[in-house]
C-alpha cells in the first residue's frame, strides 16, 4: 500500500460521524440509497457501460464512443434490467452512466416537447417512433443570430394553401438554427420553432415537425444543410449542430396542434394557452441544476479533498516533516465552503423539486397561482446556483496545484461540462433579471398585500441590527438565517425605491429598469443566499439522526453563510446589519469551524458517494494512490504511442545528427 | 458588407479619439509600434508561420503544427529576417507568432539557466549547441510529488569518487521528474535540479546536465524513462513530461559549476552564492505576465467588445428594434471595467519591468539592495495580476453567451492556456504569501524606520476618512489612490497587529501566521491592486498626449479603481474610509463612467492592435462579419468530414430503417 493511501486510511479513522448515515439523507432515504447503489452495480460490472480515458481521448473519439455507450444502454442494459424512460430508476441511471453518452436531448427535450406540443394523435405517432430510436428528434430553436430572445428568431413557416403544406425557410445565415444537441450528425428530425405566417400575417412562434435526413441512407433531404458546429468547451458527445433551411415543404399535420391549429383553408384557430410549458421549466432547471451543476461540484470537492489530505507539501514548522496541504488554512479556506456548498445547494435543489411536485398536484385541482413565485425562484436559483458552483469547481481545481491543470485531475473535464451550465437554460443574467423583476414587483406589493412563501421574509421591513458580539453565536442557523432575511430584504428596497425615483424623475420605465440592472443581478443574489441558507437550516431542523450528522449538516449550513457574509460584507456593513466587528467575528467564526470540520473532511466527501468510475480521476480516487495512478495514466498520453514521437523526430533529426558530430568530436579530441 | 459589419463600422465612427496615438502609447511609444508591425508583417506574410484553425484540432495535430512552425521559424524565418536570441526584435517575434510553437523552455529557460549556473567553459559548451537546437534541453525541477516547496525534491545525485561520476537516480515513484516542458518527447538533454550527496553527506539542490536520449535515434538512454503527461486544460503544443532516473551516471563536468564545485576526491567547493537567480525571475515574470495573462485579457476583451457591439438581441425599449447587447448596462458592467483591467495591468507590468531594469544597474555597481522589495513586489504582482486576468477572461467568455462557449470565439483556447499562470512559477497562493512576509515586515519597521519605494505609503499611519460627496470626484485619480493607499495600509496594520497578539499569547510565529493566513492573501491583494492603481495614475501624469487619449486614459484608471472599490466595498466601510452613502457615489460613479466610455469601446480595444490571426476568433475579428465566418468554421468541424458520420450510421441504421418501414406503412394504409 503506498504512503498516500495509507495517509487517506488514517484519515477516514479520524471522522467522527457515521458516513452511511449521512449519505442516506443526501439521497433522500436509505431507499434512495439502494436504489442508487443497485442501479450502480449493474452499469459498473457491464464492461461495455465502463467509461474509457476520456481525458486523452479526441473530441471525436469522445462522440463516437458516447454513441456507442448509449445504444448499448437502449439495445441491451434497459431490456435486461427492465428499465424504460419512466422507470423511477431513472435518475439514477443516469447518475451513474456518467457523462459521456448521446442522445441527450433527443430522450431529454424532443420527447417531452412532443407530448407538451402534441395533439393526442400527434402524440401517439411521433412518441412511440421516438422511445424505440426510430427516429431521432432535436428541439432546433436557438439560431446563429439569437438565443435567449425568442422572439427574434428569424425562421419562417408559410402556410401554402395550394398544397396545404408549410414552407420552413431561413431568410438570412443568421436564422439558421444553431447550438441544438444531437442535431449535427444524429438526428433524422426536428421539433423546429418558426414563426407561422399565414396570407401574410405573422402569428408568433410555433412548433412543427420537420424530417431532415432521409432514414435509409440517412442523407440530409434536399432543402436541408446540415452539420456539427465545431469543438467546444466541453461536451464533446454531444453534436450539437447547424440546420438550414432553404423553402423545406412539410405537411399541414406537422404543425404540433395541443395549442394551436391551422386549418386546410389558413384559419387559424388558438386554443387555451398551456402554461404548463413554464412548469416544465422548472422541473427541467431543478433537475439539472442537480444533475449538471451542484453534482459536478461534489465530484471536483470529493477529488481536491481527497488529494489536499495525501499531497504532502511544505514544512509548516520550519524544520519538521512536510505536512499535507489541508494543514494550510488557505487551502481548507478554498475546499470546505465548497463541500458546504454542494450539501447546501443540493437541498436547495431538493426543496425546489418538491415545491414543483406541490405545484403539479395544485395545478390538477386548477390552480395555478403558485407559477410566477415558483417560476421566478426556479430562475434565481439557476443563475445564481450555476454561478457559485461553477466558480467554485476551478477554485477546486487550482487548488490542485499543477496536477489539477492535468486532464488526469478528472477536474478540468468537469468543469468544462458544468460550466455550460451558466449559458444554456436561459442565459444566468437574463434569468437573474426575470427573478429580480418578482422581487421588484413583490415589493412594490407589501406595503398593501401580505406576501407569502418564498418572499414572505420582506413582509417585515422594520429596521434593525444584530445583536451578536461573540464568534460562536455566528454559528447558529438562526442568527445567520436573519442576516440573509435583513440583507436581501434592504437590498430589495434599495434598488426598488431607485427604481421608483428614476421613474418619477422622468426616465421611462425601461430605462430605469436598464440603470438599475447591475444592482438588480445582486438583488438576486442576496435573496437566492437567503433562500439556500434558510432552506438548509429548516431541512436540518426537520431532520431526525444522529448528533454527529446533525452536529456535521449545522456546521456545513453555517459555513455556507459566512463565507457568503465574508464576501459580501459590503452588503451587510452598507446596509447596517452588521458592524465591522461583528464582520470580525464573523470571519474568525468561519476560520474556527474550518479547523474543526477538517478531521471530518474525508468523511464529508466520501458520503457524496461518487464512485472512481464517475470521478475518473487520478488524484480523487477512494484509495488516494495518487502517484501510481498518475503514472499509469501518463503511460497512456497520444504522443507516447512510441518511444520516438515520429513527427518530432521528422523535424529535430538534422540538428540533433550535427549536435551529435560536435560532441563526439570534443570527445575523440579529449582522447 | 453584412449588417454586423456596418454595425461595427458605424461604431468606429463615434470613437472621439485617436486610436493609433493610444496604441502607440500602450506599445511605449511609435517606434516600439513600428517595429511591432514590422515583424507582424514578416510573419504574417509567410504562409508557413500562419496558424491553421487550433479550436479544430486535436492534441497531436496542435503539437505536431507546432514544432513544424518552430522549425520553420528557426531555420527560415530567422535567417532570413536576420533575428536571433538576442535581437530586440524577439519580443515581437514571441507577440506576433501566436502561441502555436514548440521548444519554448528549451529556448526560454534552458538556455538561461545555462547562463546562470555554468562556468564560463560550461557556457561555451552547451550554450552555443543549445542555441543552433543541436541539443534540445529542458528544465527538470518540479517532481510528481513535489512542486512550488524547493527543498522537498527527492531526486538524488551521488558522486562516486572511484569514476568521478555522478549517479542520478529517484529513489521513489513520486521523485520522478514531473511538468518540465518539452521534456516528453523533445528534449535529448536535462538540467537536472538533485539533491547533491557525497560520501553519505547532503548538500541540497544542484543543477546537472543529464543526457536522456540519444542523438542520432532520439531513443532515451539506458536508465532513462521518458514520456509525455498527457492531455492538459491548455499548451497542446508543449510536451509537458515524465523522466524517471534508476541510476543514471554523468560525468563529473556536468555539474554546472558556477555556484559550486565537485573536485575529484569528492571535495565539496561553495563559491559565492548568486542572488541574480532571484533577480532574473523578477524578470521573467514581468515578462510572462504580460506576454501570457495580460496580452490574453486584451485578446478576450478585443473578442468580446467586438462581439457585443454587432450582436443584437432583445428589446430595451418593448415594441422597438433589437439592440446591441453593448447596450445593456449588465453588459457594460461585464467588459469595460476588463478593458480598464488590461490597461492598468499593462502599465504596471511595464514599470515592473522597469524597476527591474534600474536594479540590474545597481547590481553592476554592486548595490543588491533592491532585491527583497523587487522579489515580493513581483510574487504579489504574479499571483494577483494571474488571478483577476484569468478570471476575467471567463466572464468575458461568458459575456459571448452560447457563442463564448465554442472554440469559434476563440476565448476558451486564450483562457485555457493563460490559466496556467495562477499555477506554474509559483503556485498562487504561495506567491502571495511570500508578498505578505515582505509587507508584515514592513509594516513592523515602520514605526522606527522609514519605509521608501513601492512601501512608502505605510509611512503614513495617520487615522482618516474620505471627504468625497459627489459621486463625479471619485473619478479623480487622487482620491483614488488615496482609497487604496488607506486600505491596504489598514489592512496590513490589522493582520500585523493580529499576528503580534497571538504570538504574545503564546502561539509560535508559524502557527500565528497559519492561522492568519486567509487575512494575509486579502492583504496583498489590497497592496497589488493599490500599486496597479498608483502606478496607472503616475503613468498617465506624465504623458505627454492629446486630451482626448489622456481623458480616455484617467477613465480607464477610474474604472479599474471603481470597479475594486465595489468588489471590497466590505474593506474599504470596515476600515472606515468609506461610508455607505460614499459606496454608492463610487458605483454612481462607476455605472456614469460605464456609460460615458461605451462610445468609446471599440476604438479602446482596437489600440491593443491584435490582428485576426492572433485573435484566432469568428466572433471578434476585426470586421465585426461575425455569422458568416462562424458557418464557414462550422464546416471544418471532425465530424462533417463527410455527410453521413460513418460511426453514428453504423449504430443508428438499423433503428432508423424500422422507423422508415413504419413511417412508409403508415403513408401506403392512408391512401
Amino acid at each position: 500500500m503506498s504512503k498516500q493511501s495509507r495517509l487517506l486510511e488514517e484519515e477516514r479513522r479520524k471522522v467522527n460521524f457515521n458516513v452511511e448515515e449521512l449519505t442516506n439523507i443526501y439521497d433522500g432515504g436509505v431507499e434512495h440509497t439502494e436504489m442508487k447503489r443497485k442501479v450502480e452495480a449493474a452499469i459498473h460490472n457491464d464492461p461495455e457501460c465502463r467509461c474509457k480515458d476520456v481525458g486523452m481521448m479526441t473530441r471525436e473519439e469522445r462522440f463516437n464512443d458516447g454513441m456507442r455507450r448509449t445504444i448499448h444502454l437502449n439495445k441491451v442494459v434497459f431490456p435486461r434490467e427492465g428499465w424504460n424512460a419512466f422507470s423511477k430508476e431513472l435518475d439514477y441511471v443516469l447518475r451513474n452512466i456518467g457523462k459521456e453518452f448521446c442522445l441527450g436531448i433527443h430522450t431529454g427535450v424532443f420527447l417531452p416537447c412532443i407530448l407538451s406540443f402534441g395533439s393526442d394523435e400527434q402524440i401517439a405517432k411521433w412518441l412511440a417512433l421516438g422511445a424505440q430510436l426510430q427516429i431521432i428528434g432535436t428541439y432546433a430553436q436557438t439560431e446563429l443570430g439569437h438565443g435567449t430572445f425568442l422572439r427574434g428568431l428569424q425562421t419562417v413557416a408559410t402556410y401554402d394553401k395550394a398544397s396545404q403544406e408549410f414552407i420552413i425557410n431561413c431568410p438570412e445565415i443568421s436564422a439558421m438554427k444553431w447550438w441544438p444537441g444531437d442535431m449535427g450528425k444524429s438526428a433524422n428530425h426536428a421539433l423546429v420553432m418558426a414563426q407561422l405566417v399565414i396570407d401574410g400575417k405573422k402569428y408568433g412562434m410555433h412548433p412543427f415537425i420537420v424530417q431532415i435526413r432521409d432514414l435509409t441512407t440517412h442523407m440530409p433531404l434536399p432543402g436541408i444543410t446540415v452539420g456539427d458546429i465545431g469543438n467546444k468547451v466541453g461536451f464533446e458527445t454531444t453534436d450539437n449542430g447547424f440546420l438550414h433551411f432553404n423553402q423545406v415543404r412539410i405537411p399541414r399535420e406537422n404543425l404540433l396542434c395541443k395549442n394551436s391549429e391551422v386549418k386546410p383553408d389558413g384559419t387559424y384557430v388558438a386554443k387555451t394557452k398551456d402554461k404548463m410549458v413554464y412548469g416544465s421549466m422548472v422541473r427541467l432547471r431543478a433537475i439539472f441544476l442537480e444533475g449538471e451543476v451542484v453534482s459536478a461540484l461534489g465530484k471536483a470537492c470529493t477529488i481536491a479533498v481527497r488529494y489536499s489530505l495525501v499531497r504532502q507539501q511544505g514544512e509548516l514548522e520550519p524544520g519538521k516533516p512536510e505536512v499535507a496541504v489541508m494543514e494550510y488554512m488557505t487551502q481548507q479556506k478554498k475546499l470546505l465552503p465548497y463541500v458546504a456548498m454542494t450539501y447546501a445547494t443540493h437541498f436547495a435543489c431538493l426543496k425546489l423539486r418538491k415545491m414543483y411536485n406541490i405545484f403539479e398536484q395544485k395545478v390538477k385541482e386548477g390552480d395555478l397561482s403558485g407559477l410566477p413565485e415558483l417560476h421566478a425562484l426556479s430562475a434565481g436559483m439557476k443563475a445564481s446556483v450555476a454561478e457559485q458552483c461553477t466558480d467554485g469547481i476551478e477554485i477546486l481545481r487550482k487548488s490542485c496545484g499543477g496536477h489539477g491543470y492535468s486532464n488526469a485531475s478528472g477536474i478540468p473535464i468537469i468543469w468544462a461540462r458544468a460550466v455550460a451550465g451558466c449559458t444554456y437554460e436561459g442565459e444566468n443574467t437574463v434569468m437573474y433579471l426575470q427573478c429580480a423583476r418578482y422581487l421588484v414587483k413583490c415589493y412594490n406589493q407589501v406595503q398593501t398585500n401580505r406576501l407569502h412563501g418564498t418572499v414572505a421574509y420582506l413582509n417585515n421591513m422594520s429596521q434593525s441590527t444584530c445583536r451578536v458580539n461573540k464568534a460562536n453565536d455566528f454559528q447558529q442557523p438562526g442568527v445567520l438565517v436573519a442576516c440573509f432575511q435583513y440583507r436581501a430584504r434592504e437590498v430589495i428596497k434599495s434598488v426598488a425605491m431607485k427604481i421608483n425615483h428614476l421613474t418619477k424623475n422622468g426616465f421611462p420605465n425601461h430605462e430605469a429598469w436598464n440603470k438599475c440592472s447591475v444592482e438588480l443581478v445582486n438583488v438576486v443574489k442576496a435573496h437566492i443566499t437567503q433562500y439556500i441558507v434558510a432552506t438548509f437550516a429548516s431541512v436540518i431542523d426537520e431532520l431526525s439522526c444522529s448528533p454527529p450528522v446533525k452536529t456535521v449538516l449545522l456546521q456545513m449550513c453555517a459555513l455556507y453563510a459566512l463565507e457568503n457574509i465574508t464576501l459580501y460584507s459590503g452588503d451587510f456593513l452598507k446596509v447596517g446589519y452588521l458592524s465591522p466587528k461583528q464582520c470580525d467575528l464573523a470571519l474568525e467564526a468561519e476560520l474556527d469551524l474550518l479547523s474543526r470540520l477538517r478531521p471530518n473532511a474525508v468523511g464529508l466527501v466520501d458520503a457524496f458517494d461518487y464512485s472512481d468510475d464517475l470521478l475518473q480521476s487520478c488524484i480523487g480516487a477512494y484509495d488516494g494512490n495518487v502517484y501510481e495512478r498518475l503514472f499509469e495514466w501518463a503511460k497512456k498520453s497520444p504522443l507516447n504511442k512510441s518511444e520516438v514521437h515520429e513527427e518530432t523526430y521528422k523535424y529535430l533529426k538534422s540538428y540533433l545528427h550535427a549536435g551529435r558530430d560536435i560532441l563526439e568530436g570534443e570527445t575523440k579530441s579529449k582522447l
